[in-house]
């Protein structure tokens, strides 16, 4: 066996074990402590198998599963950037891009090429799996921020034009689940989890 | 939309979050810690996509991966069975089943009956799925105990014949990760991370 290409992979493997210590602004339900990238990345890839009925359009499965399980695997070197930080929004895309070309290229040139792929089709959100992973990637802290009574959105006094502008893409993936979303984050609204300015 | 369904699919997804909070004996690399069950089964689904060329059969991609997102959430309510525990082991099964029913009965009719389906048909490892989803469950912490110098067979003096007997499933699912796995194990038993009795 070609054991070279198979070193390749597990030094990837191994560098991506760091999703693990990266941590998020999400809280986990029970409000237990926050929740670091390789848990979201999981729970993700779960609801993209069990909510696929809801997506807009037809999409390949195992492809959106592994979108999601990988697509904040640049946060290793670029750091996570909170949804609501504008400063670092500013700068996050070309971070990750340094981060992308390093880390996925510890694999086998054809699959760092296939995963650097699969990660800017992650961003450029053009594609059925990229939209539905991207709503997938919005609904899932939402659910958790909803069932823990709005603490991460009370925490950094987010407000409802920011939330709404946050879940737009939830709408082009998956319509249904966004009509869910509108309700959830009116409910949080009325409670004055998030803010109505 | 079918409302009721969507939230008993929330229901099974709000609950599956409490494997973030299960403990596994196993360290992240850099003994940073314990991993817990959603971290593993995220780095399990990650390695099922990477390293499927060495399945000994051909898999459905997507159902090996939800195989590995699942495998674990039993634990929620049977707890982590270490797999040198030989107390434990002996009523892992029972405890496993009925936490199967409890859980995966959260959602839907039909996506309960896929999952619960998903579950035994890991646990039986008849299929090739199921024997590449275990060779990739012994592989993980395997490659995690060896990048941390055999800290947790250390801590535990376990023997090499109890961890051959745990990796003898890795042959059925991906010769050539056995025989990679056959080469990590001596070189742990060199360095007297594994006792060889």
């Amino acid at each position: 066996m070609d054991e070279k290409r198979l070193q390749q992979q597990i030094a990837f493997i191994l560098e991506a074990d760091k999703e693990k210590t990266i941590l998020r602004q999400t809280h986990l339900s029970g409000k237990i402590r926050q929740e670091n990238d390789a848990e979201h990345a999981w729970h993700m890839a779960l609801m993209i198998f069990l909510l696929q009925e809801y997506s807009n359009e037809k999409i390949d499965l195992a492809k959106t599963m592994m979108m999601a399980l990988i697509h904040d695997v640049v946060e290793i070197d670029a750091g996570d950037t909170y949804a609501y930080d504008e400063t670092a929004l500013a700068t996050q895309a070309l971070r990750e891009q340094a981060a992308a070309k390093r880390i996925f290229g510890l694999l086998p040139p054809d699959q760092a090429q296939t995963l650097h792929a699969l990660f800017n089709e992650f961003e450029a959100n053009e594609t059925p799996e990229a939209r539905f992973a991207h709503a997938m990637d919005n609904f899932q802290p939402l659910l958790l921020n909803d069932c823990n009574d709005g603490l991460d959105w009370k925490k950094h006094a987010v407000t409802k034009t920011k939330v709404y502008k946050r879940q737009e893409k939830t709408k082009l993936g998956a319509e249904k689940i966004w009509q869910y979303t509108q309700k959830l984050i009116e409910k949080n609204v009325e409670k004055g989890n998030i803010k109505d300015e």
